[in-house]
């Protein structure tokens, strides 16, 4: 089965705005085994849009648009697709009652001009919009399906998901399914990456993608087969082959979110923490609080962005800093030390390092990080060379933080027992 | 002059990356007064790019194709492009000479497959890669223009800049200039925004666009005009209407970095900042610390989320916080005051909000923030209200937060007078 995907809009072609339709449309396809073969960005413009229609409809078997559905006469999707497939414009009178009530519910009578945003070709399959005012469309004729959805993005995935996903998914002969499963490494660059999958080959099915993001190395592990359990069977091996070669610098497994687990294990072993930032400067306890609700288990912390800082808040002695310089293994312990006591929580964590574009030498580069975190029995730091420049040294850290509180206190239960055992 | 855009690639229909050249060329095409009519995203299949790039250069002055350009068989754009135009491929000997040096630096042999890179359509004019490997062309024939480019956006951009623009500019009757100005604005809503600029109309030349991001609306102010500098004085016309009516709400003006903005001032008026953080815990500090150079002025601060750390690190009357609560503006003084007399910094900037997306009540909503800044003679404190949830809330918390600083520093002379006495 091969689609065809027509975006509307005048703001696309001017660059106004990135086309997430395209992501998000491309993407869910192909996961339904349905090949996108073109896809075309038109404007507000009658005869082009009518031309790029008819020939996706010519050469594809599912066309979905995109945009136009709104009440102005610039919106003209539906009265194009009619005009292609030779249908008359009709009002569904259920939509309009809808309409009406919604404007209703505001206190004002609806205007005239909306009226249009309750007529569709004759025959169309009418879509209810949950998260708007512009209903979509779907339309069989000729051995052909045109898909109709609104522009906002909200409003796309909700009527995509109620209404064409499951209607796209009893169609038979669709092609095999896509299954993926993404990994997101930090602490690594790309290429060192490729370079220790290199004994598995570069397989196609299952295969393997690579995206650099600053802070980390996104892999995208995806198998296709003709059902969903097979694909499944197949993701789950090579990702499991992938694991074993560089599972230690894996921090994230598809949207799972890292402060939320770690969060709930916190929550759930009745654990405080607390947080000293040197080069990240607040960004591990932003992650943190992004979380609603994490008032229960995150107090708090300290930037101490300047020596005199790290020992006037955190108590790191002078010497220390003098003697060892504040990007060092005794530095950030003294740090997860001092931020533990200062407030009085279950568990200290300190982050200091150099995060560029200066500051590196021969012996401390840039990307030198140290994470340290202290327990009431336990002390571990971690020294780390995250890839990059500043930005992604920075978020590189926050990522490495978060998958070391995750080992600490998930997958590693003796310290995570020491943990839970001072309570 | 009318073109089209025909990017190609097999991982744009797949919806793994999001197409970030229809936005940069979509919008540097516009600038130059050149209108986008149709984009079109096709796969490496010949017969299909073919198709789609003979329709383009039937309905358009200049097509632009990117990807495809690699060593690799898939790599066909060239190809199609010269068969669409009767061209035979003809080898470049510069670049093929240039191809074996790359390699030799290296300290290695091209490999034999790479000769397809300094493969051109006969009559191209080659335009040079200087961020990869794959140089583009660019084809003058039968009235029409093909421009050809690679499809990492590095190089693509790095080969527009050098190469595309300059001979685009030369190139008489293109249309309007297209000239534009973006205002950033936090602390309120689209809707209240449309409300505000109603008695402006709705200008189609110079127009007006909205978009909504978390904690802030982005205005663009545009003009199209025959030259450049009637575009400018139409954009610069309005956007002044504009913050005539919007002005206490902007926080910055097109590319312009806030935290980069303050750090200078900061840095010339030779003073130093901390920051005690409840709402935003460690947002501000973050942001003042992605510039480098930042510790010159940036001391540190404290996340002092929960009520005891508030009273613990900074000294607020544990009174006060039972009196007024930690969300008041007594809370959000002492807060300032705290920190600056606990580091001793010239600045004290204190925020402290309900984010959500509980804890909101009928007298302190979600949303409301206070923002307190404590020099040595003055205190202020800003009462926000914030629209939007948890994210929006705290990013226009920060964003609002720069806002505040960069009027105290820069635009109001007499508290920076009063800051600036004290050394």
């Amino acid at each position: 089965m091969q689609a065809e995907l027509v975006f509307t809009g005048n703001e696309l072609l001017l660059g106004h705005v990135s086309n997430s339709h395209a992501v998000y449309l491309g993407y869910e396809l192909a996961k339904l085994g349905i090949e996108v073969i073109l896809q075309t960005t038109v404007g507000d413009d009658w005869d082009l849009m009518e031309q790029v229609i008819r020939g996706a409809l010519e050469r594809s078997d599912l066309v979905i648009t995109t945009g136009g559905l709104g009440p102005t006469t610039d919106d003209i999707t539906k009265d194009v697709v009619a005009a292609v497939l030779e249908l008359p414009m009709v009002t569904h009178e259920e939509s309009l009652d809808q309409l009406r009530q919604f404007f209703a519910r505001r206190g004002t009578e609806m205007p005239a001009i909306c009226i249009r945003q309750a007529r569709f070709p004759e025959g169309a399959q009418v879509l209810p919009n949950h998260k708007g005012t512009a209903p979509g469309a779907l339309i069989e004729t000729r051995g052909k399906i045109v898909v109709i959805l609104p522009g906002p993005p909200r409003e796309l995935r909700a009527m995509f998901e109620t209404s064409v996903r499951p209607y796209l998914l009893q169609i038979p002969g669709r092609g095999d399914v896509l299954r993926t499963k993404v990994l997101r490494l930090t602490g690594i660059p790309e290429y060192a990456v490729q370079e220790k999958l290199k004994e598995l080959g570069v397989p196609d099915n299952p295969g393997l993608g690579y995206l650099t993001r600053p802070g980390e190395v996104q892999l995208r592990v995806s198998a296709h087969a003709p059902d969903p359990v097979r694909a499944d069977r197949m993701v789950e091996e090579l990702a499991g082959q992938v694991a074993e070669l560089v599972g230690e610098y894996i921090f994230a497994v598809e949207d799972e979110v890292p402060e939320k687990v770690v969060g709930d294990l916190l929550f759930r072993r009745g654990l405080t923490i607390s947080v000293a930032e040197s080069c990240t400067a607040g960004m591990v306890a932003a992650r943190f609080t992004e979380v609603p609700g994490s008032s229960r288990y995150f107090l708090g912390g300290v930037v101490v962005y300047s020596n005199e800082l790290k020992t006037q808040l955190v108590g790191v002695p002078a010497e220390t800093l003098e003697k060892y310089g504040a990007v060092s293994e005794q530095t950030a312990e003294a740090m997860a030390r001092g931020i533990r006591r200062v407030t009085g929580s279950d568990l200290g964590l300190a982050i200091t390092g150099i995060a560029g574009p200066d500051g590196g030498t021969p012996v401390k580069p840039v990307g030198l990080v140290y994470v340290a975190l202290a327990s009431d029995r336990e002390m571990q730091c971690h020294r780390l060379l995250l890839p990059g420049v500043r930005k992604a040294v920075r978020i590189g850290s926050v990522n490495a933080t978060f998958k070391i509180l995750k080992n600490f206190l998930g997958v590693d239960g003796a310290a995570s027992k020491t943990a839970t055992g001072q309570r």
